[in-house]
């Protein structure tokens, strides 16, 4: 395993009282923390035959982004609704209480084109499973997903069940 | 001047009836037009003795984070209310009709730190501002302000006044 905790910092309580929220701001703080999770994602991507970047507002931007930079690859993105200014399609999903919405441009993924979606975190898979939807329904496939933290103890297996993903750290506990 | 222009999509009448849209998907979705923008913001910088890079949420994440790793800095972030976890300091600013905050973690900044900040677009210059504030507040320099689109019939000027900044490409008139 990399030492990559060590850049994270845990803070408890937030956003809510009894939630251990793992801030990665510490991880950009620092360079080499940076840049040694960019430099395993990259190794993740090339490994899956990644032809374009797809990352996911907000935090999905900055791992993204860069990644894309240094792999020569074109950057796609999702986004809150009403954000995206050319024609869109969404995809709802569940939250904990109630529903939410992301949106993507309807030409940002072209048939057959094999997509890496990038974000910070995966915790219960459902942005990251609704992004996946939205590549589909575009007729893109999905070469991977990647993420610096993983939060095994949400459920997020059964939502990601049948696509290929890789995180850089997990903790295993609130 | 640069022909970054050919890669920003113009939207008209978003994100509201009159208004134009100077959309960056479609130059990040072409890599020798995210390269080309990249190269040129980091000579800016590069220039003006940047110690640390200040993103502003959400799309200066994407210009930030790649110019953080191309330059080898750390990478500070500026978000809406309520989205970072640690402690922080916020700043209020005017919008056409009322106003709008954002915050910085307070630890995010060191005294006598030579700050650049980062976003897409130099529009009203209401969030720049703020954004220069939050800085000076936690005692850091602004070295600069890069950015990739400026809107020149739009009074920036005025509320950027004594600091440095600089912008890729400008479009003249709604």
């Amino acid at each position: 395993m990399n030492d990559l905790k060590k850049y994270v910092r845990s803070v408890p309580d937030f956003p809510k009282k009894g939630v251990r929220f793992y801030d990665i701001t510490s991880l950009l703080e620092d360079p080499s923390g940076f840049k040694m999770a960019l430099g395993l994602m990259e190794e993740y991507l090339i490994s899956r035959g990644a032809e374009k970047i797809l990352a996911i507002e907000s935090r999905g931007f900055i791992f993204g982004a860069a990644l894309a930079d240094r792999l020569n690859l074109p950057l796609a993105v999702v986004r809150k609704p009403g954000k995206l200014p050319g024609k869109t399609v969404s995809q709802e999903y569940d939250l904990e209480y109630g529903t939410d919405r992301i949106e993507i441009h309807e030409d940002a993924i072209s048939k057959g084109e094999k997509i890496a979606i990038v974000d910070d975190l995966i915790a219960t898979g459902g942005t990251l499973s609704a992004a996946c939807r939205l590549v589909e329904r575009l007729g893109g496939e999905i070469a991977g997903i990647s993420t610096v933290i993983a939060l095994p103890f949400l459920p997020y297996e059964k939502k990601l069940k049948g696509y290929d993903y890789n995180y850089l750290v997990a903790y295993d506990s609130e």
